[in-house]
């Protein structure tokens, strides 16, 4: 596996997207998503995301330029039409608008609708609780996940984001509330190797332990009936607040032909903070269960990976590095 | 099991409420929520807290009379100092407060300090969303829940309740982050039952199916590492914006003698509404996995069994009806 400079990969990120038509500073936002996702260990949400992203701007799903139309509500409800433009300018227009109310007014949301894939949301509560405010993020997907005791996806991944001030680094904590994703599932695949069972259901809607077959089935909800109910939960605060698609209905974030039509809610709060960190140091200090070396804090393996391969470059997958040089090439980056 | 008729059970519960000093609308309010949990098929959260109220006021750890003090911080910021207040009590009078600021900002939110137990979180999210407004409630308790990978209690339940307008009966869903609660583990040890494995950690942080060794131990997460992640992050949310107690710290909604240090958080969103009925009927309608008959959308068996039981009465534990009758007869209760 080729073992890639961070700079380098930026270089060549942004310049696919400068190529395609996304202006400067939405360009290196853009790239900086996907990049952030690999230096943490997430390559589901990273670099892999790029051609379809190139290939949304040139059918005309994705607008390269638009940051989205902003019209406040009321005094903290922010109401966003993305105007199709790419998921991350449009959260980071919608979040410094309502990171500087939240300042005044304690609390502020923005439900936006009409935008892409926003990508790895720890991204966004990363850089909030980073500058000392607490921060909730939601988005919704294509429907990849079953209700409890039930056959079909009808649920997307619903992933959740928290981070919260904690008097030295942030707590920042991001999952999906499906069992594992469908980028893993296709990783099983590619490598021939059986699920554990519980993961997922062929098409049919039968339990399968086979990769290829879940790939056209649905993933479990983690955690059986409360993190159904809590995927259920996300789907419906957000879908609601944002006037986004449900269920089956939603299109945009796994293909290139159609306008997305998912939704994304950002909550923060700017209250008095706390000092987190003592207890979260006597977390790390519990004592481990057998075979386990250390109880861990939510995010810090991925800050850890992240400072490795900000040192020692970002391992790449053959086939996504060729890919990568190969759209440099379709949309005219010669290199540095 | 005796099976008592709501109107009795609301009129005993007052009673002692009352005759323990609690003035009138306050007494109704704390015996509602309990009596909420018992129609709900929630014991746990139900009339068996009566006992330790009724304890805690005798104490001085609970005032009767206190309502909180609450200070807008902000303009959507609601910091509210319990008083020692009843849970419920300073609840409601937070959640009208933010409720009704939240229909001119769009999103208002309070902290809750120094009040007591709160109960069930979904008789909140149920209120608020059936009157047209979207909540996120959140509560923290006593540590008794492990980190995942470690042997001992430093996490509370930590629960969520989620309530959405969806344009008919609002959707509500209320768990713990805990995989069962504890009232669970010593229903199991009362009954001399084994516990399911995974469930739980005896006192020196071994697992064990043994619910007697359970009771001093710690349970698990729900869901595992996600879980134990979202319980975390429901907590250091919490604790740090109420400037309440972290992990082992929490006292007082187990005893009659601690001064309660939790927090309670209440987000209020008053933002448009989607219909969302439509979708959650075809969650319902979804072809059911084997052995299962129909998808349950969360909330709705808890609705269905409140139906049974205000029409056919409340089927109550033998030694928890004795001791309701006990308890009236100690603080002077006369009967109906």
């Amino acid at each position: 596996m080729p073992q890639i400079e961070v700079k380098e990969l930026r270089r060549i990120a942004t310049s696919i997207l400068l190529d395609s038509g996304v202006p400067g500073p939405l360009a290196e936002l853009q790239a900086d998503l996907l990049l952030e996702a690999e230096l943490r260990g997430v390559p589901s949400h990273g670099l892999l995301r790029l051609r379809r992203i190139v290939e949304r701007i040139g059918n005309g799903c994705a607008n390269p330029t638009a940051t989205g139309q902003q019209v406040w509500r009321r005094e903290g409800y922010l109401e966003v039409d993305g105007e199709m433009g790419l998921g991350p300018v449009v959260a980071d227009a919608a979040l410094q608008a309502v990171c500087a109310r939240a300042r005044r007014t304690g609390i502020a949301v923005a439900a936006i609708r009409n935008s892409n894939h926003i990508g790895m949301l720890g991204f966004y509560a990363e850089r909030v609780a980073g500058a000392g405010q607490t921060i909730l993020a939601f988005s919704t997907s294509e429907a990849l996940v079953h209700p409890w005791g039930g056959r079909k996806a009808m649920l997307g991944t619903n992933p959740i984001a928290i981070g919260v001030p904690t008097g030295s680094d942030p707590f920042v904590m991001d999952t999906a509330t499906s069992i594992v994703s469908m980028g893993e599932v296709h990783d099983y695949a590619n490598r021939g190797a059986a699920l554990p069972p519980g993961w997922a259901l062929d098409g049919k809607g039968d339990p399968t332990t086979d990769a290829e077959a879940a790939k056209s089935g649905a993933l479990a909800p983690f955690g059986g009936a409360k993190g159904y109910a809590l995927g259920l939960a996300f789907g419906l605060l957000t879908s609601s607040l944002a006037g986004a698609a449900l269920g089956r209905d939603v299109r945009g974030t796994l293909d290139s032909e159609a306008v997305c039509n998912k939704g994304d809610l950002f909550i923060v709060i700017d209250g008095p903070t706390t000092a987190l960190d003592g207890y979260l140091e006597m977390l790390r200090q519990t004592e481990p269960a057998h075979g386990v070396d250390q109880v861990l804090i939510p995010g810090e393996r991925g800050r850890a990976c992240r400072a490795e391969r900000l040192r020692d470059g970002v391992p790449l997958a053959d086939s996504l590095w060729r890919d990568l040089q190969q759209l440099a090439g379709e949309t005219g980056y010669k290199g540095a």
